[in-house]
């Protein structure tokens, strides 16, 4: 099997590696419109050759599309005008809009729309890393409109990397996506201009940084490029749920305020129960 | 050298297995007003032997004190009523109150007030490991106002454990506190309190919960017990950090309501800078 990644960074680096790793791919060719990732992809072995979306496409059996969301749907859509035999998925972080926007167009069904629920803070074809995926979930959204040999592909792959898989219409994906991996992008960002403001007035300030801290500022590492598109394509849903964080963060203030230990009590024993998610 | 560990947790735990470890006290004796605790820490070998607290300081040569913030002040006072030879040291999370109350003592010199840069989410004798502290930071305020053989004693201990030592006055060390660590806890416990009023609505959330939610919402695991007296007593300076934060999301919140691509972008850049403090 033949496959192309577009988009040779975190997500279509390391899946490029996997694919390779896990012999599931005899060849991947890469496209990258940034001609330094195209060859530094090429350099660290994340793809066996690169070339021109259209040849590549043409070339494959599997076309997967890792590139920022707010640029998905329209290649959807281009790669679905050109494919024949292939099947094509993407791995963005929302849903709603590629699916409405690939829904009536004749070649649906080669169209897988997934998003597996991996990441870190780094970014480029840098960032790429072996045995990445495994053990997270991934969810597929829309399956019944994707044609039973393509979503059974796709399948196939994603549980060879070890990922469970969920299905779910892309409105479900966007809202819980918001609460469960978009609101934490926000939250660190913010902390981290919350802490570097602070530090113009003293610079000794991170001498005493901890692990705490470092666990929850370090998705503020993140790059915008991935992540202002996410934020602002699932706008609502992460208005919504940062309205609720911040509702949250001043209901504690004015316990602490307050002194309120029975509140503040009560709250973080409430708090706490996020042990029977995490582990 | 015969040290007294008081509270068998996770900061004394940890602090009691290392003095073991190192080969740095002869013999440790643990103090717990909880005997669930003292019983357990016995049997995980935290320490060799379970004494009132009387008893425990009569017999030792160092004292270490690691009990709830809220706690601290008065026992340091009626420890130190009690020394001669004794080396008393303390490893709570906030400062002034504590050096406030103890400066005028008659054996101010017996005391070294510490805050060691590490924990966990974590909580009670179970949760003491081995090989805590290393590469971490620990703090030592007025170090001045310590003798010079106490100050040289625990300062020993702590390089063997490490780590390094930053002296610093204990205004600065709360206010420096918030914002590289209690803030994070703040914001933890908020964002688990979030998510979990969402999932009251939807069970299945959860199963997308990927490595960034986990990192940005681990500490909400930890105990009450702990950090209610810490917001506490650091209540100010906690107080400032978390508006200066709330403004900072609600900033965020305001460029995502309007699509400000150039201001969020400029906003991200700037977080990202957080990358020359942790790594």
């Amino acid at each position: 099997m033949i496959a192309t990644v577009i988009g040779l960074g975190l997500i279509g680096g390391s899946f490029a590696l996997a694919l390779k790793d896990k012999g599931l791919a005899d060849k991947v060719i890469g496209v990258d419109n940034n001609p330094a990732n195209a060859a530094k992809a090429l350099e660290l072995g994340l793809a066996d050759e690169v070339l021109p979306m259209e040849a590549a496409v043409d070339a494959s059996d599997l076309v997967a599309i890792a590139i920022p969301v707010s640029a998905i749907p329209l290649l959807a859509v281009k790669i679905l005008n050109r494919v024949r035999h292939q099947i094509v998925m993407d791995m963005g972080s929302t849903k709603e809009e590629l699916c409405e926007v690939i829904a009536q167009h004749a070649r649906r069904g080669r169209f897988v729309a997934t998003h597996p629920m991996w990441g870190t803070e780094y970014s480029g074809p840098e960032s790429a890393v072996k045995g990445a995926f495994a053990g997270r979930s991934v969810v597929i959204c829309q399956r019944e409109m994707s044609d039973p040999e393509a979503v059974e592909m796709v399948e196939d792959i994603y549980r060879q990397l070890g990922m469970p898989i969920i299905c779910m219409e892309p409105e479900e994906h966007d809202l819980h996506a918001a609460y469960v991996s978009h609101i934490s992008q926000v939250t660190s960002y913010a902390l981290a201009l919350t802490v570097l403001e602070k530090e113009r007035e003293d610079e000794t300030i991170f001498a005493l940084a901890g692990g705490g801290f470092e666990s929850t500022v370090r998705l503020a590492k993140s790059s915008g490029d991935m992540w202002i598109p996410i934020l602002l394509k699932n706008k609502y849903n992460v208005l919504d749920v940062l309205r609720e964080h911040i509702h949250q963060l001043q209901v504690m203030r004015r316990m602490i305020e307050r002194d309120d230990t029975e509140g503040l009590r009560a709250s973080i024993r409430k708090a706490n129960s996020i042990r029977r998610i995490i582990h």
